[in-house]
């Protein structure tokens, strides 16, 4: 029997700004992409910095967004590409060469304090700052020497959602023009706004369905690799904010190093299987979770291909394999949310947070 | 009333070899200290090679040992490290420059599949390589250019404790060797093995008295920032091994930024907390954690420091500070022995791991 559908909650509802802007995530890309020409720009002026190495600083959903533009910035123009320590640079002083470096702030509020005084004392050091903000009028973005707007505009669900999705196409669509592939970028990201429009109706009926069952589930695990390790890291990072589950993100190879060890049928796991050079590690991590009585959900590109899995979720493939994570995290968006309100939670409001982290 | 003192594993009984490696610390640390002119050699023929940034890869146990090198590296030789993606090299194929590079693999066992392929990659493409093992005649000690050997002896039990703690002396003592400061780092690592073997007997008293209130606990956050951020992944991972607690590591700051909406009186949080500049950000993080009714239990070389905690379980400070995660994680290693003991669990044979990884 199948627990009586969760309808979608009604704008009075708790959860109905989480939802909205989850459902905003494709007019939010198309807003970020008429920016285009500011990209391209800003790319150029990283070219002239002959920038050697990207350095990205973020917290949370951003330093999240940060773990794809290791691969965006790998796999496009064949940069090294790091999620820096912040402590570091701010809190230890460390006596890093910065010359040649781009550095790349994350931080939808342009409040973060830690991330402008990294920004402030990485741009005296001779790095070549910019940047990524929702709010392009932050002191964050008047520290930067550039900034590249996020247009997911105003966020007010505690739980990032379209401000996520918009800094990984920041990241992709710089990684492009850093390429020379601005134009081919922003035309593959337009299409993926197109499938996640045409889809999310079907992924909403999906996920939605899994709130009840996941309900009384304690911990997870939150399985990618590669690009879409930030995908697992952010529906981890959903999961712990709106619905109180223990959520770890792994990579494939992660798990067999120790922590398959931990699992048993109370501890289910969420496995984002991309169509790509990775899958073969993922379908083999999957089978071990299951050995050990685990529920699995299987989602991401290639879904189909985790025949052991006993839940369902796919999205479709973009034509380029390295912008699935865009489509990828949505399921798990919408799943945190669908258990939240089984739980009778509010993922508008988790309990303890609040919009903007000033937490040093 | 408090629980019936938890025994020291007799040889025979499930756990005692985990218990025999974390004592035999001391005595492997001094080991490996008898190797210092190696690690003076291999870090005289890094500086040759004009090493711009140190590229470390590892997984489990070896990649938190990387999370400490990005300090050692950072603050000792100013030099630019990160923990590097194996999977955008081996997989991936992404095509970055190399030459500059100081590659620093980590493998225990040196066998680990994609740990291998990625040195051989890398040296192809100009990256000074540097295995870092317990065994020099392994593969991987073959296929890289320099070996820098762990001599932790014979690790029988899955969880790795002796090895880790080598790991990180000789990221440290090869940092120090980088800076030009190879015989003090040695000094200050030879005065932590006697620090740790004094302390020893106390720390195993307090932390085994942990094992039974802990049984019935399901998840937990491990909180460390800075070097010992380190420290937080791999206690977080022997809990995941040896107790199948969900534990999961999180620097201060990433608690604020999501997690701490999780946290109930049933998610008990362990702090490391050093006294260094990041205090102040731990000691507000513990306060939040313990505002949601969270037990606490503050450990580290400034756990005083942490006036709501519950427990406390504090090491000695070493002269450099920068060393204090040889010390802090030993706490940490006790306590997963002394839960997976109250819980009937063997921490040398944690179920479906096996001591060499060789998953993709």
């Amino acid at each position: 029997m199948n627990p009586v559908p969760d309808a979608a909650p009604l704008a009075s509802l708790p959860g109905a700004q989480y939802l909205a802007e989850i459902r905003e995530q494709p007019a939010a890309l198309r807003r970020l992409l008429e920016h285009r020409a500011e990209f391209a720009r800003v790319g150029e002026a990283a070219k002239r910095h002959r920038t050697g190495i990207v350095r990205m600083v973020g917290h949370g959903s951003s330093d999240n967004a940060a773990s794809y533009g290791v691969y965006a910035f790998g796999l496009l123009p064949g940069l090294t590409a790091v999620r820096d320590s912040i402590s570091l640079l701010v809190y230890y002083d460390a006596e890093l060469d910065l010359r040649g470096s781009t550095v790349i702030a994350l931080s939808q509020s342009g409040r973060t304090p830690d991330v402008l005084e990294y920004v402030e004392r990485a741009r005296k050091g001779g790095a070549f700052t910019i940047a990524v903000t929702n709010e392009p009028d932050s002191e964050l973005a008047g520290v930067a020497e550039a900034v590249l707007p996020l247009c997911a505009g105003a966020e007010l669900a505690v739980a990032a959602t379209k401000t996520y999705s918009t800094q990984l196409a920041a990241l992709g669509l710089l990684a492009g023009c850093l390429a020379g592939r601005c134009d081919e970028l922003a035309d593959r990201l337009g299409e993926v706004a197109d499938q996640l429009e045409e889809h999310l109706p079907e992924l909403e009926l999906h996920s939605s369905s899994l709130g009840v069952p996941f309900a009384s589930v304690a911990r997870m695990f939150v399985i990618g690799r590669g690009p879409e390790f930030a995908t697992a890291r952010e529906i981890a990072l959903k999961l712990l904010e709106t619905c109180q589950i223990a959520a770890e993100p792994l990579t494939a190879t992660d798990l067999a190093h120790g922590p398959v060890a931990a699992l048993d049928p109370l501890f289910p796991v969420w496995v984002v299987a991309s169509a790509d050079e990775t899958l073969d590690a993922v379908v083999d991590a999957t089978a071990r979770a299951r050995q050990t009585g685990a529920t699995v959900v299987a989602s991401g590109t290639a879904a189909d291909a985790l025949v052991d899995a006993q839940y369902l979720v796919p999205v479709p493939k973009p034509r380029l394999a390295l912008l699935s994570p865009l489509l990828s995290v949505v399921p798990g968006q919408l799943f945190a949310g669908a258990v939240a309100r089984a739980k009778g939670l509010d993922p508008d409001k988790p309990r303890g947070l609040s919009k903007v982290t000033l937490a040093r």
